[in-house]
C-alpha cells in the first residue's frame, strides 16, 4: 500500500494549494442565481492580468484546454484557411492535428522534438507570403512534451518587420500563470490556458483570450460550431453567466487560485518558476544527463524533459517511482517513450518539493540502471535553492 | 446575510450527497498513471445499468451535457442529414438550434410547451417517410423547462410500427439515473446525461451512451469534429484514459455517486423520485395552482413547473425565495419567464427537502402577492409522504 | 439507505456553516510556530464580544463543555466550598453532581424541570446567608434538557441587592453566541461554552470565560488539578499557545464561525434567534401540546422541549423522524425519556430550515399516535416567518 | 507568501493521510443516534490491536494526550501513592509534574536526556521495595523531546524477576501505532496514546488502554475527578457512546486512520517507520552530527532529536526550514533548547518525505553557520532507501 503524500511532479495537473482544494468541496448553488455572477465575473477580470491583457476578452469553456484550442480555431478561423505552425512536439503535433481535422489547410515546418519554435524559418514564410495567405500564425509557447520554451515575442517581430497581418495564436497552456505572458504587448491574437497548469486547480476549463480583433472576426465567422460558439459564450459571460451549465467547483477552485497568485505577485510567482527550474537544470547537470530541450535559451521553466542514458528505459524509471516511492514523473511521449522522463515544476512549488523529486529521480534512475551518484543532483539543486551561509536573515519567503 | 442551509431546489445542479462532495476535494493525481485507469474503467461499466444498458459504451466528455450533444451528433451525422425534432420547451428548442447549426436539416415539430413528444405527430411523419430520408429521430425524455416526461418506448414502437431504421437520439440529462432509462430495450442509439442531475455531481462531465449501430457510424462518419471526436475518446476510455486531461475531482465525485445509487439500489431510487414527485403535485394541486405539464400523465417525476397565479410574477415568487430564505428555485424559461418557477426534486433528496421547499415556496408566493392558504401544499405532501399512523414499524428508509 | 441531507435539529452540535466545515479538513501544522499563535491569539480575542466582555479572559480547553466546567470549579474553588445551585434539567443535575464529586457542598435547590432557576429563592437564600459561606452561585442560563431560559441578571441584582459577594459560574453552552450574553454587565465570575452551539462547530472545545477576580482567585487555589490547570493555560495562552495539543481543525472551524457571527452581527444573530423560535413556538401551540418550559416567558430561544401527547411515547417519534425522514430531534432526558422530544433551533439554522423540522416532527408524531392536522404547525411558524404580502421589497434577509 | 506543501517534520501532529483528511469536514450528527454508537464501537475495537492487547479496554477521552495521563493516574491511583519514573526529557519531565500536582508521591530517577529509562536502576529499587510501598511504575516508550526509546518489556521482566506487583504505565503517546506495542504481553496496566501521532488524526482524543486490573482499580478508586471519571466513560463507551459531546470529526479521522493502519498491516507499519528512521539516522551520521539519544540501541524509530554544531543555534536552523523552506522541524525543548533540532518521522511517512526533510535540514544548517557538505546526508540515506539496481522488480510498495 502506498503510505504518505503523493508526490506528483507532472507538468499538469499540478498540486493544489490547500485553499483551491478546499474550494472544490463547495455545496452546488444555482448558477442562474446573481451571487453565481458575483463569482465569475471577477475571474474574468482576474485572469486578465495572467494574460497581461487589458483589452483583451477572457471566455472560460468547460472543458480542457484542447477544447479552448477548438474554440481559438472554430470561432475565427474557417475551412481552407492557411495556416503556419511548427511541429516540435507532442502537443504542437496535436494542435497540428486539430487544425487539420477542422479543414484548415495547414503549412507545417518540422523541426527536431527538442527545438524551439522555429523563428527564422517562420520569419522567411511570412516575408514570402507576399499575399498573405497565411491567415494564422501559431505557436506553442512551452511545449510541455519536449520542455522547451518558444519566443512568442520574436515571431510578432518577425510578423511585424513583414509586416504581415496574419492572427497571432499562442498555446499557453503549460506557461500562462507560471512564466510572463504579455498578451497585448505581443499583440497575441488568441491565448490558450488550462485550469490544472499555473492555474492550480483540477483540470475542467479552457481558458481562451482573445484580442478586439479575434472577438470581432468572431461575428462572422462560418465554421460551423455549437459548443464552442463564441457569441453565446460571450454574451453569457457579459452578465456573469454561461450558455450551459459550468463545472462549479473549478470556479470556485480558480477564485481561490488566482487570490494565491495575487498575493504572492505574478512577478515573484515567475521568479519563483525560474529559481526552481535552474534548480532541476543544475541536477541534470550534475547527473550527467541531457535535457531534451536542445539548449539551456530555450530550456523551459515549467517542464523539464531529461534524457536517460543509453540502456536505461525511461518508462522504468518512470514505473519505480511510481511503485516503489509514491511519485509521479511524465513519461516521454510519442518518440520520447522510453528515452526521457519529464519533471514538472511549475504551480504551487517550492524547493522542497522539487529536492524530493530530485531525490527519488536518482533512486529510480539508479534502480533501471543509471550510474548517478546519489545526492548529486540534489546538491546541485541545493546550491541553487540555499541561502548564502550567513545569510539567513536575508528576506524570508513571506517577503519575496 | 444569509445563514443556515442553502435549500437548492432547481433542476441541476442538484444536491451533493455527502460523499460525493467530500470526493471532490481529492488532490490531484497522474491521469495517465495505472491508479487512474483503474478509476475510470469501472466508472465507464458501472454508467450502463443506469442507461439500462450491457451493450452500449460510454463515454465521458470534459464538458457540459450540451458537449455531449454535440458529440452524438458531430459524430454519427453529417451536414445535411434530415432530423425529426419536437420543440416543446427550452432544452429542446436548444437541442433543435444545435443541430441546425451543425447543418442538419431539421424537421421540427413544434408542440405546445407542456406538451410531451408527439408520438403520433412523429408516427405519421415516419410513416410517409417511406424513402427514409428522416437519418435520426431525437426525443427529449424530460424536458426540464417545463417538466414533462416523454415516452421514448411510444416512438421506438412507432419506428418499429413503420420500420422506420432512423436513430434514435434521446436527451436525458434531467432524467438518467432518476427515472427509468432501458437504452437496450427501447434501442436507443445515442443517449446523453450531464453529471449534474441525476448523477449527483457537479457539472463537468457530459456523458455519452451509443448503441454498437452508433459505435460503427461513428467511425465513418465525415462531419469535421475534434475535440468530441468519438474515435479518441473511445480509444482513450479502452485504456480507462481520456484523450485530453479529464476534471478528477468529478470523476471521483461519480464514484461516490455511483457506489451510492447501487446501494440505493436503482429501482429504490426511481421509486423514491416518484414518491417525492407526487408529494410536490399534490402540494400544487391544493395551491390550486396549474402545473406546465399539460396533464398529470406527462407530468416529470424529476422537476416541476409551476403556473403562477395571474398577476403573481413568477420571478418574483424566486426572488424572495432567494433573497428571504436562502432558497432557490429555478426560473421560467423563454415564454414561460415571469410565469412559472419550477422546483427541482431530483437527486439526493427526501422528504423533508422537499417539505422545506413547499413551505418556502408557500411563503414566497404568498409574498409575491398570491393567495395561497398556508400549510397547505406542505399538507398535501405530508399525505403522501407520511407513514400510516401506527404503522411506525414500517421498513425504515433505510430498508426500502 | 438513508438518502438526502440529514436534518439536524438536536441542540448540538449544531449544523456547520459551509465555511466552518471546510475549515476542519485542514492540513496539521506546527502548534508551536508564529504562524499557529497568529491563528490563536485573535481567537482569543474575538470570542470576548460573544461574551459580552472587555475584562474578562478567555481560555480555550481541549475537550468538551463539561471540561470547562471543571476547569472552571477546580481553578476557582476548593472542596468543602459551599455552592447554590438549582435543580431543574439535566444538565444542572449534571453540574451539581460534578460540584459534589469535585468535593464542594452543595446547596441545592430542586424545582420542577421546566422552571428556571428559582430566583426568589436564590435571593432569600442568599440573604440568610449573613456569613457569606456561599462561595459561588451557579446559574444554567439555558437548560438544554428542558427548553429553559434562566435569568442572570437577575440573580445578580438579587446577589447585590443582599451584598452578597460570592462567584457567579454561569452555564452558558447552550446558550452563548445565540443569546445575549453580558458576562461584563451581569458581572459574571465564570461562564461557560461550548464550541458545538452557538458557535456552530464540532465538540472539542470547551470555552471558558473569567473575570479579572476569577481569574485572580486560581493563582491561589489549592485543589489538586493538572489538565484543566488554569495556570498552564493562560500562560500559553499569553503566547498563543496550548499547554498540550490542541485539536486543529476546531481551532481554524472557530475562525471561521466567529466571522461568520461578526458578519451577521450579533444582534442579528441574537434576532434570528428569537425569529426561529417563535416560530417554533407557534407551531406548538397550533400542535395543541405543551412545552416542557413551564411558560412562555422562560422558553428558551435555542431549543424546544415539548410534551408528546398522552399515549404517544416521544421516543417512538424521535425513532420514525430518524429512520423514516432522516431527521434528528433531541430525546427527552432523565424524567423527561419518552414524555418529551425536542428540537434544537440554534446556530447556522434558517426558516426553511425549521419548517422541515416541524413539518417532518408533524409526520413522526402522527405515526406514533398523535392526531395533529398535517401543515397546522408549518403554517402558524409561516406566519412567523413570512414576509407580509406584498411586502416582498423588505429588507432581504443580506440586510437585516 | 509561502508556497508548494508545507513540510511538516514535527513529531506529532502527523501528516494526515488524505483518506483522514476528508473525513474531517463531516457534517454534524446526533451523537446519542444509533449510527453514531455504530462509528464508536468499532473504532474502540480496533484499537486493541494497535495496542496489542485483547484483554484491555480502550477509552478515548476528548482532549489531548495529556488529559489521558491524568485519566490514568486519577482512576488508579490516590494522593500519597508513590510512583517510580525516570526524567529524561521533556515529556517525562511533564508526567512527574503532573503525578506530583495530582499528590502522587513521586519517585524521581533522574538519568541525562538522551538516555533511556534506566531499567537497572528501577530494577533496584524495585527489588529494595520489598514491602511494595510503590504503587506504580511509570514508563515513556519514546521521550518525544530526546529521540529515545525504553525498553517497556525490559521493566516488565524486572518487575516479575523481584515479584513486584506495582502497576506498569506507559506513555506511549509517539510510539503506538508506529513501532511495536504488545500490552498483553508486557502485562501494561495503563497505556497512553494521542490522536495526533502515530495514529495520524489531528489531536483532539487522548487514548487510554487499560489492563482488567487497572479497571477494577479505577472502580474503587478515591482521587476526586469528574472530566476523566473511568466510570462514566467506560459506561457511555459500552453503549458506544461518550458520557459528554464528542470531537466527532476526529473520531471518523480515526476511522479512516484505522481502515488505513489496517489495510498497511500493522507489522509493515512498523517495519516502513524502521527503514526510515535508519535513513535519517544514517543522514545525521553523514552529516558528522551527533543524535541526542545516547546510543543507537535507544535511538527512537519516530523521531530523531539532533545537536547542532558548536556555534549553530539550532533555533536558527528551525527559523530558517520555516521561514524560507516552509518546513517545519521540532524545536530543543528545555535543556536542549537551541542546541538540538528534531525531526518527527512517523505516521503517514514515506522516503520522498524524509528526503525532502533531509535535504532542507542541509541547506537550513549551512544557512545556520554549519559545514555540512549538499547532499550527504541526502545520498546516506538514498542508500537505506534506494532497491538495489537491477532490482526494479522487488514488490512495490504496493506488496510490502
Amino acid at each position: 500500500m502506498k503510505t504518505g503524500l503523493s508526490h506528483l511532479y507532472i507538468p499538469g495537473p499540478t498540486n493544489l494549494p490547500e485553499d483551491v482544494r478546499r474550494a472544490l468541496a463547495v455545496p452546488m448553488q444555482d448558477h442562474r442565481a446573481p451571487e453565481f455572477a458575483a463569482l465569475v465575473t471577477p475571474l474574468l477580470q482576474d485572469l486578465k492580468p495572467v494574460f497581461g491583457t487589458t483589452e483583451g476578452t477572457i471566455l472560460l469553456y468547460p472543458g480542457s484546454g484542447t477544447g479552448a484550442w477548438e474554440a481559438a480555431i472554430a470561432n475565427t478561423l474557417n475551412p481552407g484557411d492557411k495556416v503556419l505552425m511548427a511541429r516540435h512536439g507532442m502537443f504542437s503535433t496535436l494542435w497540428a492535428e486539430m487544425a487539420t481535422r477542422l479543414g484548415l489547410q495547414v503549412e507545417l515546418v518540422d523541426v527536431p522534438w527538442g527545438a524551439p519554435c522555429p523563428v527564422e524559418t517562420f520569419a522567411r514564410i511570412l516575408a514570402d507570403d507576399s499575399e498573405h495567405s497565411i491567415r494564422a500564425v501559431f505557436v506553442t509557447q512551452n511545449e510541455t512534451a519536449t520542455g522547451v520554451a518558444s519566443d512568442v515575442e520574436a515571431v510578432r517581430a518577425e510578423m511585424d518587420a513583414c509586416g504581415h497581418d496574419a492572427l497571432l495564436f499562442v498555446d499557453g497552456v503549460s506557461s500562462v500563470a507560471s512564466v510572463p505572458f504579455e498578451m497585448d504587448a505581443w499583440r497575441v491574437d488568441l491565448a490558450i490556458a488550462g485550469s490544472q497548469k499555473g492555474l492550480m486547480c483540477p483540470a475542467g476549463l479552457g481558458v481562451l483570450a482573445l484580442s478586439p480583433r479575434a472577438l470581432a472576426l468572431a461575428e462572422t465567422n462560418t465554421m460551423p460550431r455549437a459548443y464552442f460558439h463564441l457569441g453565446d459564450m460571450a454574451n453569457a459571460h457579459a452578465a456573469g453567466s454561461f450558455p450551459y451549465t459550468p463545472p462549479a467547483p473549478i470556479l470556485h477552485g480558480l477564485r481561490a487560485a488566482l487570490d494565491r497568485l495575487n498575493a504572492e505577485g505574478l512577478d515573484n510567482v515567475y521568479a519563483r518558476h525560474v529559481r526552481l527550474a535552474r534548480g532541476v537544470r543544475a541536477a541534470v547537470e550534475a547527473w550527467g544527463l541531457r535535457c531534451v530541450a536542445e539548449s539551456p535559451a530555450c530550456a523551459s521553466n515549467t517542464v523539464t524533459a531529461i534524457y536517460t542514458p543509453d540502456g536505461v528505459d525511461a518508462r522504468e524509471v518512470i514505473a519505480i517511482a511510481r511503485d516503489q516511492f509514491n511519485c509521479y514523473f511524465g513519461a516521454g511521449l510519442g518518440p520520447l517513450a522510453g528515452r526521457a522522463f519529464r519533471i514538472g515544476h511549475l504551480g504551487d512549488l517550492n524547493e522542497g518539493m522539487c529536492l524530493s523529486a530530485l531525490s527519488i529521480a536518482e533512486m529510480a534512475l539508479n534502480a533501471a540502471g543509471a550510474r548517478i551518484p546519489y545526492g548529486s543532483g540534489v546538491a546541485a539543486a541545493q546550491q541553487v535553492y540555499a541561502p548564502a551561509p550567513g545569510q539567513s536573515a536575508r528576506p524570508a519567503i513571506a517577503a519575496e
